[in-house]
């Protein structure tokens, strides 16, 4: 993997890059799609490209483990062919949904014993298998597998959790330096910096994942829960120890404020599941401020979703045909939000890129939060 | 409306031909995807157009006008517009949804009062009714109000529900034509042969419907529940009767097998929800045969879902994925198996007509009729 960083904005931390895997570039900052069990819900890979314009997806390593499960994956030859998606895939750790979701779960310092949410199967995820399963999904971006501590942890949790992360860190790196790609192409590994809300922890936290030197580094642990004011202090005092050249992702995060303010802060990389866990509760993002397709206000409202945007879906379908399809409660409902929320975050970040670019990020980016956020 | 009859097959009754409406050109013989809500299941507007290559959908009238309204399709201009759908459209009568769904629905002359399935409020369709609400929802070909009874019925009941169906069919008409379409294109109305599974009642409605000279003919109350060998009967016995020079259209039909020997009798369109329900249930109608997409011997089937058609989803996606999707029921599952149905549905009734012209279609019928039959 390969990033060029192309300019950072005079009065922000905000930067431009391009990211190079072996399923093509990436152009930063970027928001990825998630698609949790090799599919990004209710948008056909086809429309993730031409409407959406996603460059990259997301998948969790968790939930394709245990569906359709790594023999299929292996014998497919790897989650792009599966799901017919050859372009980039990150895939999470499995962490954070072995503690968001997995029962009975024990955190012992070889890994994690749990049962599965599907059948109740015990299942042993350790640092070195987590490495193992993601080399058979073969995503071009691997994750560390880490202990994502709940908001608010008390000193004594966060710091034992976070040196437990540390050590996990190296028997990761450990297991992926002794490895190949199963597939014919290269690999990355990202290691996560935690240490919860607590200052001298993640800046030890994120000093010891600069040290390990790899092509790029993530920010766990915030967006729990925690208010948006911390993330952002937290984020920030992470990116100024992550080095400048390699790519830095903030997971989970977030709405389209988050994301500009990330931005903002020097992040490169972002990835949540509010644009298509939303849009099927009816609620849109778009270039105007945010909609609750489910208002009366829209029965009648025969304009497009949103005529600012280069997407089919957005500048196709009416306010009231969506409203009435989301009422119905229609699959067509779920295509056209999800595809039309996805196309306005991959439309934000390119426009944030473009704003970089020119020098004006900053004020640009002051304005549409503005506006962004307002509720229509 | 104007219907062109090129050919008529030597070694039966197939015949092809085109339709011509306000909307565009129908080639038949045809199959009509369902649409029941504005929306075919699962099916976006632009894989209809693109993927399926319909040339006309269905809408149902009961669906409509409780969901969204007559208020808000007149207000958008039209079904035609609130979708998205420039091709020609046909809307049943509500007829058919008023015995199925309808509670404690009262059959008079005057008309059918009932309770809605959503809210239970008191509804009152009369002939003259719908044609009205048939002409707000405006499409191209509008159906007759007609009562099917069920299979079987007792002689009495069928002569007298046939009777009233007439009756019903002569207010129809004046109403269809004392009025005028709202959206400045013509609309045609169908009338619908009734007389359940008795030859003398089959033969009166037909000659009492052919004598209405509309611009094409139903056959309504089959497919209901009985032998599909009685359908094959009574279709036969009803196009022998109705005019040639009008397309007939047989209700509700059926497995891909149905519509070829459907086909074979002389009937030009066919409407079912069976490739879309079934699709969402993992039952796949190929060029080679029935696949249950949830049966464990695709699990590692890597070979895509139909190399027999022209649709981007059946020679993209692998079976063992869409059975993955199927199995974590995710809503790209129903995308991909009903976009697949319906191209094979359209790709079924687009080679039946090629062979109708090439004056080999009863040789080819037989054939199709086994593969297409048989249990992969």
């Amino acid at each position: 993997m390969k990033f060029e960083l192309h300019t950072t904005d005079k009065n922000s931390s905000a930067r431009a890059g391009t990211i190079t895997t072996a399923h093509g570039q990436i152009q930063t900052p970027i928001f990825m799609p998630v698609g949790t069990l090799g599919t990004v819900k209710g948008v056909p890979p086809e429309a993730l490209k031409d409407q959406v314009k996603a460059q990259i997806i997301l998948g969790n390593t968790y939930h394709l483990y245990l569906r359709p499960n790594t023999e299929v994956l292996e014998a497919a030859g790897g989650l792009h062919k599966f799901m017919t998606w050859d372009r980039p895939i990150l895939t999470d750790s499995g962490g954070y949904q072995v503690y968001s979701l997995g029962q009975m779960r024990k955190i012992k310092e070889e890994g994690v014993i749990f049962k599965s949410h599907i059948d109740g199967s015990k299942l042993n995820f350790t640092p070195e298998y987590v490495m193992d399963i993601q080399r058979t999904i073969g995503a071009d971006i691997m994750m560390a597998f880490d202990e994502c501590p709940p908001y608010p942890s008390d000193y004594d949790y966060a710091k034992k959790s976070m040196e437990m992360t540390h050590r996990w860190l190296k028997r990761c790196i450990n297991r992926f330096d002794s490895t190949e790609g199963k597939y014919g192409y290269e690999q990355t590994l990202f290691p996560i910096v935690q240490g919860s809300t607590y200052k001298d922890l993640r800046r030890a936290s994120a000093e010891f994942v600069a040290e390990q030197n790899r092509e790029g580094n993530a920010i766990g642990g915030l967006s729990v829960g925690e208010p948006a004011e911390k993330m952002y202090e937290f984020t920030e005092l992470v990116c100024d120890i992550l080095p400048k050249d390699k790519p830095r992702y903030l997971m989970g995060v977030g709405t389209p404020a988050n994301i500009l303010e990330g931005i903002a802060l020097g992040v490169d990389m972002f990835d949540c599941v509010m644009p298509t866990r939303n849009a099927r509760n009816g609620m849109l993002f778009t270039t105007k401020g945010i909609i609750n397709i489910k208002n009366k206000k829209w029965e009648k409202d025969f304009s497009v979703l949103d005529d600012g945007l280069d997407c089919h879906v957005s500048n196709t379908y009416s306010k009231s045909y969506l409203r009435h399809l989301n009422k119905a409660n229609e699959i067509l409902g779920a295509y056209i939000a999800s595809t039309h929320n996805l196309a306005f975050y991959l439309h934000l970040v390119g426009e944030a890129r473009k704003h970089i670019l020119a020098g004006d990020f900053a004020s640009w980016k002051k304005e549409q939060v503005e506006v962004l956020m307002q509720r229509l």
